[in-house]
């Protein structure tokens, strides 16, 4: 069976989103109300873990927040006024419930959960040591990794540990960790994926986006800085810089498409930045058009913003079903000639016979794009120019992102003309890196230490490759499933 | 539990969606991609029988045709060249997947499935009739009662017998219906509810939309007329009329919000109506604002039509979260006060310290126009003025859609000036009866006998209310539901 | 998938019991535990009708009384001091959840709910008449046929409608009906299946045996007479006799396997019957051997008689799992041929070298008695006599027990001495008619009118068999199905 | 809720049996089948654990080895030559499946997996030790503590480190395990579990009892001895014997009541042994009656010896169902008082007006034969005269058998009198324990080394009780689940 839902198949994703809650009456019950505004980072599972003051509880399921958390029955034995949740989307197969955070462990010093945004790039190498020394591993998540080298680390206090544990690893980490003692809120070094702080009357949330502080009424304080460890217990807050002084470069897609529009990341307001790469792209790639039309409903904003600039009038010429989630099944081997339409369907009485600059954020694999230009000719457009929101997407995210292997993106394969050909439109154009860096609100891309990870674009990975670069970590994790399945 | 879904709750709900093919491979596979496209009228359930030649197939669901229809095993099952398949919500509380269409029965004549939209204003009176002369009715549902009038009709052809039914009954229908000779498809006198032919290879197809036809990459012939009766079997296609020639009233709602924008209904692109109201609304209704901002997503096509008339940007100044459903339930007394968001955000960047043109398809309780004018304000919108892109709601519907008791319509209640009082907004004002005639493209509204049925604006129903005069429809529901707990 | 339950796999099955309940506070809770002591009656499906007063509540599941039957929220759903059930074994493949009972039905009279025991003989040629005049059937089941009688009946009160619709059926019917007024009792003329009324306070109960009045603590009346209707109502207790004086001819095989051994069928006990059954057969086919062995469990009290009469040991010889149901499945081909022993198993150590009289209730295909004289052999049984405890079984039955078509009973393909060389025993003997008979309680069997109905033993069938003249009963059926599947 | 299951509830109940098969195609299909036949000894959960070569497949679930473990896909999936399989009864609350068997761990050895039937009498203090040295546990099973002993032992081989973490644990333990290498299977120095040893075709098969190698056709070879440790692979068996010579001390309550009784114990039939007891139990207790009458189903091998020795007619005076489950629930608080009978049921024809002599396994409770013995008498028996075929029993068992606290057991609170006082028979006597050994072959009971683990009965407990010295375990345990729940 085949998934009938052709274009997000040819998105990036990212792989989850993170909620913390100290000091709230019914701390559960916001987690899931956050968790509800972050899913689009993360559809494959979630999970709750709370403390009560005595004991910790967890829920974890597969699916979707709405359905599993929003039970009273769970969120009531979900007790107490501390919680962490997360939401989850996998890069592999391995979806087993082991692998759903938050992950728990009963140290020595008392419970710890963990919840994770992010990738670590040496968690094999840790991991072989660790097991080798009598540590049992009980799922293949890179985060469980963290556990045992808090707990099997030789320093006295916890704080201590976690710092001792946190100089060992390498990559992307936003991290919410839940004790009996208080919160724990961190980001690495560089700050790759975004993390934020809030506040609801006395209690402090920290959130992957803004808009899971919206959701619960809460207000938006400031981003978590990268290299920041923040405690939060009830003695109060305080703030850590175990990492020293380094130059943070934040993930860049964020902007493009991972985040949600009404979010603010690292203090800019996602809309306003799409609609800013929309404007750069009619300065850099004008067309003359009937319509602007968007690939919905991620390509709005920036489309907008290029029917502004450019004056061409925008309009709705791709109508996006309601009813798709990632589930629909195509029903049968001999409809699935159809070309069906169940995600998107053209506007065909408005678009007959128009010329149509269609704006998508970005091309993975192309399959998409090629069959949205198909789906627009056969519907009578006379001319499509696609204009896309990003620079060609080349290289492999490492840092918690899903890309497929590099042999799959298309423009690894292919430069601007040979694009144009397979997905067979009038011209396509892509923003190009300074200008998208313009749209962002720098002047330029420092090209030695960039502002931005943009390593997905340019192949400037901020961190080194440690698994990656021993062996395959495709390789790898097939070994350790090998194991588990 | 409470939905928190502050929004949809206040919108008028289409009750039902058919599809019928006759003589395709995989039939039921082309009637599950068919109501996966027609979702959006009927939420609640889901049906398919088919026919295979021999034998009558049938799989009735509660819930979305997606993750109930989608799996091959159920295909598999529901064989045959020939089937059709209905999608359901209900204005009552009556779930029982008795009630979920298809339904079957097993008549002398050979086994016969219905599938109707719409709803009979005299079935309670003849269901009375046919229960006292011995008839068994397994299902509270007004369409049991066309089954049992062909069943004991006296007529002796089952064409005879359906059209001697079908005079014996009041209000609106568009029925297809599967009989083991051939496929009946009709729509009422007036043509109340839509109902369209395609055509896919030497199949035919109906559908209520011709999205449902578009999805199975079929081509739109034309609509039923109303009052025409339509028998598609293996010798060919042959049309009746029995009702002779009368004046057709559709319903002109399909127009403002139940048909999904890019469908073409009764030979009228439904997106480019929705323009034509907001341009009408702009002329009728003009404000100085700084931006037009639509409630998605229903609000959008009005809104860009108002924004191109006005000279007003467009912007996406709320946000929809993708991930709600209508089964986001509120996960704990203690969060509710919150006023929580999880269907719409504000995008308050955007809209802060700005003047808001905030346009919305109809008013029917006013409760969420209320909370969505308040969650401008606490974004920061400086002023918010509100437009509606249908005329006052003052009136129940009783042809299949889904309207809350007159006295919970705010415009029964109140004036304009009042309503804008309610909910708070700067300025409200709603388009004109004549101004909806003017936008589907008449010259003005013929006051005795109206092209539409209007009758949810004007009261002016267009057929007789037999049950409702008779008694309350909502007691005799009770009574008989009591019977059948 | 094929069961490993090869024993139970070759016995005739009871099709059904009822259970009703008139004047007790949670009558529907004494239903549920009624049920459950008749669940050996029919394990495939269970059902029960309440009626509160002013509303019938109706639930029916597939699969046994516990699990369904026994959850706070669904006998607190079915409220009410009145209510009947029914469990269900079927004896087609037609298992949907529209043929489990009762059937309920809105009649012009008010509701009416019906639970049969039983299967009528002439149901197909009432349906297809009933069919004509404009009856829907909703089941396939012959049940159905006495409801649309009684709605189309033209007399004027319940009661006359109801034994209008009696007249016009042929076979076996103990029936349980709930209305509004009151609960209609009876039995058919000839009592074929069994029907007793017990006392619980104030409130009369009606049950298939008497162990169901047990269970609730009821004390026993008497067996509602074949021929008798009683009217249970808050005016008291009415007996009527519709049907005249006729001779009554019930199934004797309730005493040799359907009843439990703890009920009273018709005045006397089982246990003590099957008691007598193993004296006769005892005195009838005497053996030298070391132990006398049932298979357990419906064995085991012909055994003790056997061994009482003889004077040889009763011995555990072959022990049975209680955690073997009818649905384990073999768990795989490759394991198929090990000659499984999921639900017996010898117990080597008593058998090994010795000589065993081993006693079972009756032969239907012969496969299983194979099986387990095979077994006891590898065991070491150095010689196996068989003595079953019932006469060849000749013929179906087709007044609600589930047998084998005629050809696949090996009594109707063999003689005594053939069916010995198939199950490769040392000796094979069964009681004699006339032996049976007398267990009974009987001097001998009247030839002319036998005091029983004793079918499958002789194929002297007590009431036409229209049905099956007409056609195959397994064609109609096969016919019916194929319009609803 | 309560269950209705009155008499099960007061039985001592086995927590575990174990199966394991090495080099057998379809491995996981016989262990399924053994499984099946030990369930018996835990009905609560189910685990298979497989390796095909080059991966480990691990299945659990809660609920029975039927419905579970009887499916083609999940035993399809469970692929290879090799397999081990655990069925657990919790002395706990603790039912979360991270506590059902086989548990796995990725060790740096490679995959282990262990199934244990048994207590250990140290694990919290391991475990203490255990967690401050950095393991991480993953469950509340005092199992896991062996494999965290395994995983940081500072031995070389996977066998030296096992011998090592064996060496270290106090208690009763029965193990089968399974590595990349073979299978290892080992019994405390005591013996106190049972497991047996057999062979099918070239495989080897370990269960708790014979029954299980029966279900699968195997030849019982003989019991693995208590301080017996055997290695399979495919190289061979070796048998090692790590502990030197301990003088072992199976649990004698195995032949008494938790082995079924076609299973081989140490050498001597369970229905063989059953039978003395019953024996010497009528020539030291005699008593004059009508009827031998067992508490079905374990009470008839005893009454089949008790009637033999005394010459008193052995009787079906109680009727067990077949239908009644463990999880059979009263249905509603208003029949509670009726005093149900769903599992047994007087057989009222056979008893009235009679002397019975009533024969049980044990008395735990007492609660169980109060209710009996009243059953009896209203349903009419003249005189009841218990006979129960073990000791009392006085100790709690903290070697893997679910016993009450010592409070609730009757026998640690009233002397034999005082307990017919209890239960209101007329008279009631238990087998000696001098005629408990003398039925189990001895000639006596050695007073200071007993053959047997008789603490139950008499408070000599075989090994030191360390957990349980130093605090509670309730305490432990609920100390350990807070963290958890």
């Amino acid at each position: 069976m085949l998934t009938t839902n052709p274009f997000d198949d040819d998105k990036l994703r990212e792989e989850c989103g993170v909620f913390g809650v100290w000091g709230a009456d019914s701390a559960s019950a916001l987690v899931a109300l956050g968790l509800h505004a972050l899913q689009h980072r993360g559809q494959e599972a979630a999970g709750i873990t709370s403390f009560d003051g005595h004991q910790f509880h967890s829920h974890r399921a597969m699916g979707h927040v709405a359905g599993n958390f929003d039970r009273d029955d769970i969120i009531r034995r979900l007790a107490g006024r501390a919680g962490i949740g997360h939401v989850r989307y996998s890069t592999t197969g391995e979806t087993a419930i082991r692998n759903v955070q938050p992950l728990f462990a009963d140290l020595s010093s008392g419970g710890f959960a963990i919840a994770h945004n992010g990738n670590l790039s040496n968690a094999m190498k840790l991991r072989r040591e660790l097991n080798r020394r009598g540590s049992i591993f009980q799922s293949t998540s890179d985060t469980e990794t963290i556990i045992h080298l808090v707990a099997t680390s030789t320093y006295r206090t916890l704080l201590d540990r976690f710092i001792d544990a946190l100089k060992q690893v390498e990559g992307a980490y936003s991290l919410v960790c839940l004790t009996s003692e208080g919160m724990l809120a961190c980001r690495d070094p560089l700050g790759i994926r975004p993390l934020v702080m809030g506040r609801l009357g006395d209690a402090y949330i920290f959130a992957s986006e803004t808009v899971a502080l919206d959701v619960v009424g809460a207000t938006y304080i400031r981003s978590v800085e990268p290299g920041e460890l923040i405690i939060v217990s009830d003695r109060g807050i305080r703030s850590h810089r175990p990492f020293g002084d380094v130059r943070p470069r934040p993930c860049i897609f964020e902007h493009v498409y991972f985040s949600r529009p009404d979010s603010i990341v690292d203090g800019a307001s996602v809309y306003s930045v799409r609609k800013q790469i929309g404007a750069e792209l009619a300065r850099e790639n004008p067309v003359q058009a009937d319509y602007v039309v968007p690939v919905p409903d991620s390509g709005v904003p920036a489309a907008i913003g290029y029917a502004q600039e450019s004056g061409i009038p925008f309009e709705l010429g791709i109508i996006r079903s309601h009813y798709v989630g990632r589930t629909f099944i195509q029903p049968s081997d001999q409809v699935r000639h159809l070309g069906v339409k169940l995600k998107h369907n053209a506007n065909s009485a408005l678009i007959q016979g128009k010329s149509i600059v269609l704006i998508d954020d970005s091309i993975v694999r192309g399959t998409t794009s090629l069959k949205i230009v198909q789906m627009l000719r056969e519907a009578g457009a006379r001319e499509v120019h696609m204009r896309i929101a990003s620079p060609p997407t080349r290289h492999s995210c490492f840092y918690g992102v899903d890309t497929p292997e590099r042999a799959k993106l298309l423009a690894a394969q292919m430069n601007v003309a040979q694009m144009n050909d397979y997905i067979k439109a009038d011209s396509l154009a892509f923003i190009s890196i300074e200008g998208l860096y313009r749209a962002v609100g720098e002047e330029s891309r420092e090209e030695t230490q960039p502002q931005y990870c943009d390593a997905c674009f340019t192949g400037a990975y901020p961190t080194r490759l440690t698994d990656h670069e021993e062996a395959e970590p495709a390789d790898q994790l097939a070994m350790l499933q090998e194991r588990y399945a």
